[in-house]
């Protein structure tokens, strides 16, 4: 049961100052969430009351299912970036189809996720690696800042990539609207400012330090606040100043999501891309601040936690939602300590619902867009590009790729693009396991590679030493390499594996070993092995491999040389290992087997 | 010029004797070509004279390229059985874009080849796993076999699947043609008998070996020349027996295939997966014959000179090619010593061509359907499925899949899925890196498996050895052990990480190590590494990593120790290893972080 609840670990214990400091948490971070509740409602082409749903069941949810003392679930940028871009691909915005698709796509992604949490299928988000991660969230994040121009401009113009949007904002420049930028530059200024300046500035003046983060926290709803006083006072509609309108007054009904089988087969895939996205982006904020204070999430009950958070997004009317990094963070260092915050939160926003939404009637849609562009050009990371390269350049032709594809192409293939390149590379990285054909250290009963160290090798015996596992991406190889050392090397008689790294054998590397066996066999060559971990050898004990190998298998490498050239171990064993010491002759034709 | 022309080096020193060997191999591989490439094209759904076209060109193309002296090219029953699949869904079989279709499958295939070979990406192969071809051979082979069965009884029936097939010949049962039958069955019989029997009863009948070779394997041209004489002599085709008909005579003129891109975008995918299938098919059974003579094969050259054969096939008008298991062993049995041998038998099947045509206008279709079923039989290996299963589940699963999905859904179904699982269970696996945590043993500078051998820890340092390389699918698991680790010891101090086993770090691992060593800092814990090898090392000076690690890079883990808990360590130096042993203290919350 508390597995599955960990609200019955950290509620027993649940005390007054734990209390205090959630509800202070809860402040900042309603705070926060209703001007960008608002803004990635809109960032997902859907009315802004959806995004205030959102907010509401999913966090009290997450409160029950969480392991995170300290995420802050809701709607967040990319995401809704990802629910607009497939959900424009089955309806027109504004329609009742695009919002029940937006719903579904919560439902379903929400089912995914709850799927894969029961089925400890966790795993699968390894698939993304930090270089897809880090480049789709740059180009992400210059997509939806591009696609917010327009918002600032007055202006109409949207595209399905980056060079589409900036086309269609160039030939609408014609048409900007000079009241709507009048308020919208000076807004995007103040929030760019007030993201890193504010709470120093207020600092500077004596405001201590708890009221000064509240208050530059505060900066998003200040601005909102001003523009819409500043609209409704000066009449700016009547100058083409787009503003929210009508928001529905009063707390999410729950709701029947469209449980049409076509639209779910259309949005299976995008879900489950937002699935491991969001996920991903989850369990990294959540192991991050768990850590700061030797705390540990469960990542399978997290799957759990955000597929019910989604489900109950959807049931209430919302879209879907994920831990977002920022907002977590400001959670965390507001001093949340448990998930009741939260819940918290979701009451705040509760009542912004009940009380708040006439207020929005005149709130300008430049403003969102700028609180959008604020928010997400953090997320943009261009030195991680340089980074990347210097340091890997497979990593960086993935990650270049996600970028690439995602602003020329679109959030889904650009994704995939990454998730299949860094895969693909993987293998060919993997199809290559590290081999080094080793000698004896005169003097000692140690191995070495020949290429590294002077070592002395037994004529008619090739010592290979395998520092991989082996499977069915690099058992080709393996083979391959023995083969170019024994076409080449017509005086060899034995040729021993030395398996100290093989952690595992599978069924393909097996039949590798057995054809290597037989394939040497009639070549008049004697196959052995060396050092074989104990549940590698338990496990070739199942198969016929050792009834057919022609050699033996040794405890110990020097064991094995000692059978096999007993002369020339003996002498090396007795050597001073200075003074003898000679380089090993390389065998013919290791050049030829690359990577040795 | 040789690494592309492997002609410059076996063609300078072609010699009387090997002439005569590769003279004589052409004879025997012809006499068994001639009814495969009849029935390979029957198979294909394509007129007979294309299999004879298909069977020209390729060879003496890949004579000059190929590196394998053994390998005989063809047309082969898989690959036969995927054109038909996926040409079968475009265009209806006798039609001029059904036959258009396949020969653009040749060409695409083997532009795909050469492609692959000019960019060395011989590798995707490996994608590949021995579990998946196998069960995928297996479940071909059924297909295949059931797909004749109609042939022999006379009746039309098929389907994309197995239960499709069986199903149709279930209810065509009521049309069974009498005469088919009874010609189709005894040459059935007899084909299986001489199969592995006839030559047995040759020698035992005091033939000398090579005739008795030649005389087995011309049961099939023997029972096709039987079967047609009894078809002409009793009027047969008057009782319902299908025949092959007119098949015209000459040779292959030179065709140029179908350009069309709405086509080619269409067969792309089958034929990406044909080339994979043939050309492992290829390189197993080159590679096998290669080393038996202690030769070797380039897999990269191979992949050209393969797709050189088809871009030849198709231009001759032929459909897809590759080398054939079955032919090869016997090619390189009967004594092929180069790859003339395949340029000898092209001849032979250009005679036959020019002046057997004529001859074949009664050779009944089931004759041909009887060939087929006993050569696909011998692919069909359930017993591989009993074998793997007790060597390794995950790839059992692997390989029940391929065989479920080709045999419910389809050939490209079936090996698309089979790849899939394989890789998915392969990243499952590689995501659950080997590592453990080490003591000291006494009395020696050696650390060891705290939970195999007795030896002692130090309070305040873990340290932790990694058995695998470090890359995304498992650096999230590396991290959760660690935390694991530090969560549940709040004496702890320092972590080690041992990297004798790390041969590469890629980026996502190395941000993992990088907010590893932040987390730990700010949980009050220092992070150090010992025995990194020298190439990781030389790429973390590319990073920031060395500069932000909190601790320091040992060169030996003794060493490590020895600076972060002195007295432990001196004392269990000094210690006698068998006196004082001690099992080491378990650290706590180690069970959570399963694997360890």
């Amino acid at each position: 049961m508390r597995r599955y609840f960990p609200i019955l670990d950290w509620g027993r214990s649940y005390s007054r100052d734990t209390l205090i400091s959630d509800l202070l948490a809860a402040l900042i971070v309603t705070i926060m969430l209703i001007p960008q509740s608002l803004a990635y409602a809109l960032l997902a082409g859907l009315p802004p009351e959806i995004g205030l749903y959102a907010s509401i069941a999913p966090l009290v949810i997450y409160a029950v299912f969480g392991t995170s003392r300290a995420l802050a679930v809701g709607p967040v940028a990319v995401v809704s970036l990802m629910t607009a871009a497939s959900v424009g691909q089955l309806a027109q915005q504004g329609t009742a189809e695009y919002l029940g698709a937006a719903i579904a796509m919560a439902l379903l992604s929400g089912l995914m996720l709850l799927a894969m949490g029961v089925l400890r299928l966790g795993f699968i988000a390894n698939f993304l690696s930090h270089p897809v991660i880090s480049g789709f969230i740059t180009a992400s994040g210059l997509l939806i800042a591009a696609g917010q121009v327009p918002h600032l401009l007055g202006i109409r113009a949207d595209g399905h990539n980056l060079v589409d949007t900036l086309i269609a904002i160039g030939r609408a420049m014609g048409s900007v609207n000079p009241v709507t930028m009048a308020l919208a530059l000076p807004t995007l200024a103040f929030l760019f400012w007030s993201r890193s300046r504010l709470k120093p500035f207020l600092k500077a003046r004596g405001i201590r330090d708890l009221p000064a983060t509240i208050l530059s926290r505060s900066a998003p709803v200040l601005a909102v606040a001003a523009t819409t006083a500043v609209t409704w006072g000066l009449g700016l509609t009547g100058h083409g100043v787009a503003i929210v309108g009508d928001v529905p007054r009063g707390l999410p009904m729950p709701t029947l999501p469209p449980l049409d089988p076509v639209l779910w087969s259309q949005i299976a895939i995008p879900a489950l891309l937002i699935s491991i996205v969001g996920y991903v982006e989850t369990v990294s904020v959540a192991s991050t601040l768990a850590a700061k204070r030797r705390q540990r999430i469960d990542p399978d009950q997290e799957l759990i936690a955000l597929g019910a958070s989604n489900i109950g997004s959807a049931i209430s009317g919302g879209f879907p939602v994920t831990g977002g990094f920022a907002r977590s963070v400001v959670n965390f260092d507001a001093g949340a300590e448990t998930p009741a915050a939260g819940a918290y939160t979701a009451v705040g926003m509760a009542l912004a619902t009940l009380f708040l939404t006439p207020l929005l009637f005149f709130l300008p849609k430049a403003t969102l867009a700028a609180t959008i562009i604020v928010a997400v050009l953090s997320l943009v990371d261009f030195d991680a590009l340089r980074r990347t390269w210097a340091y890997d350049r497979a990593d960086f032709a993935a990650m270049a790729a996600t970028i690439l594809v995602t602003l020329g192409v679109g959030v889904e293939a650009g994704i995939m693009a990454g998730v299949l390149l860094s895969l693909v590379l993987h293998l060919y990285r993997t199809s290559r396991p590290h081999v080094a054909i080793v000698g004896q250290v005169p003097g000692t009963e140690h191995f070495r590679n020949i290429d590294r160290h002077d070592v002395v090798t037994a004529p008619g015996v090739l010592s290979i030493r395998v520092d991989e596992s082996l499977y069915f991406p690099n058992a080709r190889f393996l083979e391959d390499t023995i083969y170019a050392c024994v076409a080449t090397n017509p005086a060899l008689r034995h040729v021993v594996l030395m398996f100290p790294a093989v952690n595992a054998v599978d069924a393909s590397a097996l039949e590798t070993l057995e054809s290597v066996t037989a394939r040497l066999r009639d070549a008049g060559v004697t196959l052995h092995l060396s050092e074989v971990k104990g549940p590698v050898m338990d496990r070739l004990k199942r198969s016929h491999f050792l009834d057919d190998l022609t050699g033996q298998v040794f405890l110990t490498h020097c064991d094995a040389m000692r059978a096999l050239a007993p002369d020339v171990t003996a002498s090396t064993l007795a050597a001073d290992r200075r003074e003898t010491a000679r380089k090993g002759a390389k065998p013919r034709g290791l050049d030829a087997a690359a990577g040795l």
